[in-house]
């Protein structure tokens, strides 16, 4: 920890061109928010507090669960100027220490950069210090370059001159922030950022100041609009997956896959391209997770296949399980070590015993079912009688004919074996089977003779 | 409107690399097509007139629908000059007006470029005008740059030197135009480009010529082959997304998202990765789009969640609905309010009322639906009986049980009830219950001894 | 072939970054393997013999497969020029002769910027030739600039300049480079890159040698993590797609589309965004593939469309078959010519006759299915008995009644008609129709009296 420095996190800001009715601050970044990620980076660089001002409490403290943050709400007072007076009784204390200043749409800021910057900062003894970087395109769908006129070849204009601007993020001796803070707020000041000019006033009274380079311009470009989001987030992304692959990951095409920054996956193993991993989940190691496939908030054990397309939302996945494609498992799910889950198969609130298999067109609802059974192809629980949901119970190595519906509540015993197309609504003791369904009867010719009416039927009725 | 204006746009051109039988201005862009984009941006800088000259008028005229177009349909002779010179009768009635050329295949040329141009071209008061841009890589794929050789450190060649090239969009003064143009068609003109000849004419001329530089170079790239309509697209596609998020609609991943140019959507909206939707299409505010949904032609109200690898076609969606994940609506069908469809469901030609439910595993084709009835788990309407469709008609607050078959044309009356596993031909009255399924007989131990049974003509049919 | 040339590809290398029990150079890149591909490359030069060194022969010969490669085994040495020697009675036949030497984990490099190192060491007489490249930063995620300071606005650096690196890949003369070897092998031997030190110890005894600089520094970036290996295949993703552009295919958004090296695709044919196709696969002429589609080792005709969110593997599909969305076909089976399967339909192993349907719902496995014949929806093939698989013979022209059980063995003869909701355990003749369901039971006013009496339990349950 860092005794002399303070952390402060300016959460208000200019949210207008956000059009939302959350503060653009608490917007969704890679499955945490903007205010989260800044939070955590400035933490890093371990200030003795970290000071959150703008926001209403309640909040704020939602948000920063786990972090020790002191909670500064909104004043009246618009700018960065205001909010950070409004935070001076947490700041000031120590009036020789440091205060570090981040704005909370800089999330991607890291804090190998805040931490070289405090310190380059105190090494030139400096009374306030400020980040700044070159100043980027904003990608391929932006026009800021206006229409140039070309006389001649020699008149070709030279590329572009970079331009540095600053990023927003200071530091400033406190006592030398404490001296030109209040003339900055006085209304009617002018300039873009009544910070910079916290800074021109110390410069202009002969202060040391001094300026730094950020290294990398993208990582603190201020998110303005949900388009800077979403760039953000794509570069975020980036991010997490070169810390997974470097954890021992395959993540085939970075290009198309979604990792939220809240999510583990073990070494070895393989994520294909298209899939969209929410967080917090756990995946364990030697995986597949194959192509689409949206996985959230879950924990999956060792060496599980996750076929295409398949969705796994609040559940639990053993290790060597198979799940998939096109399966739903949902709702405090647990799909036990080595079973088989099959393509258009829903759970929902089940428990899935080891071994155990659904592999086709099947609906197990609040269920429960043991080692080794057999869940046929069509099987459905019923588990909604249009008032109740009931629980269906299915012992160990029982066989489920396909195309029968188990009406709960209904018991199913070890080993019985039901027979394809029944509709159980009574308990089936073990080892036995149930039969429900009507007895074959065949009729010759029938169908030859329905349809020649059909058709006759059909030609007739059109217009000649 | 800028009636000393004609706009032409070059619909011809070399379509050889697009190995296609469809002409290449046709083929699609973002949903729309290069020469309705190009048509577009012209027609958005207003002229008084706009031509279309070199493609058959029945294609042109269905591709270009709502806007107001002038056709001139494609002579024998090659090359732009000689296109420009066949639509003559109609940018030359005002000799003292100008023309403002954009070959279709640069569709992502936008109006405020073209605006620029002739504005500065009529300052200048020049007889013509080119529009440069500097040359750009063309991606990761192309080899462009050749192996070089490098004797030693100081030989190491500086970068390469950005050149300009001409786009083929001009301005001209229309009497200009109209004085070099046919000399730069007769055959066995020497040079890539006869437009190009035609300005160097008036240049040597002595008649005032100048040259204008694009903003951005990508914007005026030529597409020749397919793989540039592909990279034209995804570039095209950032700036849709970026015109959504500004209206804010949260957009996650800009890099996996795919949304034609001809749909809207309201904000506060949140679309995620691996989305695609074509036009043209509504989403209203305050919805989810969960990861790998595809919606095609359809209208989809307020708050609506389309949960993940869901399907939307030609069908109407009402507020506060939730559909999926993995569910297919398809042509015609209306989703009322309220209502929700889940898993494995597949709705077609059904108007499916108010806070209904089909929540699991089920086909309804050709339906209506009352309010708040619950369709569970494997209904299916059996429409279809080899020759005609028909049609299920199911009450207010009627209960379909899990697996039942609805054999059409049937009517199920309102509140009715209908048993699991039911096959129901005939109608069934308001407030009744219908059962059509066999009664369940146990048969203990059965199971059991079959095992055993199985099992052992299964050893016993292997080879020792 | 170059008969005065030896291709010597380096398959060992560190690996330590990729945490994997799989040598890394075995790793996939696209569908093939780093080592492939660079024997496809330096193969394509054309030497008169190819040598891979440094892995266990099994493995390689595997990888290998088809080419005509010879290999040399691991030695206990370490390092790039302990390898070449221990291949040197491969390479050291022919001493007025070259050797190429490729590590295997350049795997982007092209043939054609071999070919020029070669061709330009030759003119120039050169006894050894090093490919260097300029060093390109390694995307948004890596930070390997440092936070510079700034004094004043005078004092901002200019661009980083641009440096040169060895790629590793170096051509000698086969005597030159014998001459030298052994003494950058001996331990102790200083610096990053024996090869380079080889190459030094030449230039220092007055050889003439040769640097010549690499077309694109991408192209032969090496593959040190599980990062560079996503960011190679997004990379060969782009170049895979830009071939099938260039043959006629339309891939809508190459940002978000996979497709492995491995794979053909017909002219006029248009992919959809997020479609993964993994190879071997051939795809035919003016198909469609929808959105999300994932195709695995797979032959499809012309004239097929593929429906979003589908899932082919292992399966041939003849021409003008309409297949999706959400459907699986898997394991040995054949779609027969203008057959159409439909949402939420699983076939395994199972030939599916022509212009016959399977349009919901259904799993048909382990089957045989004749000409024009419809699958209801709901139809499911009871094919396990929980010991044995058994086959389902379905005749042309049959009509199977939706939600029906065909227990198998079992066969529908040609034009027989199989009621909805039915479980067919026995042989069905052709034309006849089959039965086998219970008959429709109506109880008026039971639903509502039933609903009455829930709703009271359900309000007495809840306390007070």
């Amino acid at each position: 920890m860092d005794n002399r420095l303070i952390g402060l996190i300016l959460a208000g800001g200019d949210e207008a061109a956000f059009k939302s009715k959350t503060p653009k601050v608490l917007h969704s970044l890679l499955g945490t928010s903007l205010l989260r990620l800044t939070a955590e980076a400035l933490g890093e660089v371990g200030p003795a507090r970290l000071i959150v001002a703008g926001l209403p409490r309640d909040l704020v403290a939602a948000e920063v669960a786990g972090l020790t943050v002191t909670i500064v709400e909104k004043t009246k007072d618009k700018g960065p100027a205001a909010a950070v007076h409004s935070a001076r009784k947490e700041w000031a204390r120590d009036l020789d220490g440091d205060v570090l200043i981040v704005p909370a749409d800089l999330p991607l800021v890291e804090s190998a950069v805040l931490r070289a910057l405090v310190s380059r900062h105190r090494k030139k003894g400096n009374a306030g210090t400020m980040l700044w970087a070159d100043a980027v395109a904003s990608g391929g769908s932006e026009k800021r370059i206006p229409v140039r006129e070309i006389e001649d070849e020699s008149d070709f204009p030279a590329d572009h001159p970079s331009r540095r601007i600053p990023t927003g993020i200071f530091v400033f001796r406190a006592r030398e922030l404490a001296r030109v803070l209040l003339r900055v707020i006085k209304p009617g000041h002018k300039g873009a950022s009544d910070l910079t000019a916290a800074f021109g006033l110390l410069a202009a009274a002969g202060r040391p100041v001094g300026v730094f380079l950020a290294p990398d311009p993208e990582d603190v470009q201020r998110i303005v609009s949900r388009f800077d989001l979403g760039r953000a987030a794509d570069r975020m992304r980036l991010r997490k997956i070169r810390a997974l692959a470097e954890g021992g990951v395959t993540i085939l095409s970075p290009a198309s896959t979604w990792i939220d920054w809240n999510v583990k996956i073990g070494p070895e193993t393989v994520v294909y391209p298209g899939t969209v991993i929410e967080g917090p989940t756990v995946i364990g190691r030697n995986g597949r997770i194959y192509p689409n496939a949206h996985i959230v908030r879950s924990v999956i054990g060792d060496d599980v296949h996750v076929l295409g397309s398949t969705v796994i939302e609040d559940a639990t996945v053993e290790n060597d399980v198979r799940i998939g494609p096109f399966a739903r498992v949902r709702m405090q799910t647990t799909l036990r070590s080595g079973s088989r889950v099959g393509n258009f198969v829903e759970m929902k609130k089940t428990d899935f015993g080891p071994r155990s298999k659904a592999m086709h067109l099947s609906y197990l609802g609040d269920s429960e079912v043991g080692e080794a059974a057999n869940i046929g192809a069509g099987t459905i629980t019923c588990n909604y009688d249009g008032v109740n949901k009931n629980r269906t119970i299915i012992g160990s190595g029982a066989f489920i004919g396909s195309g029968s519906e188990l009406v709960a509540p209904v018991r199913i015993g070890r080993g019985a074996y039901i027979a394809a197309g029944s509709v159980i609504t009574k308990d089936v003791e073990d080892d036995a089977l149930a039969v429900a369904r009507g007895r074959q009867v065949d009729k010759p010719g029938w169908a030859a003779a329905r349809r020649a009416k059909l058709q006759k039927e059909k030609s007739g009725g059109s217009k000649p």
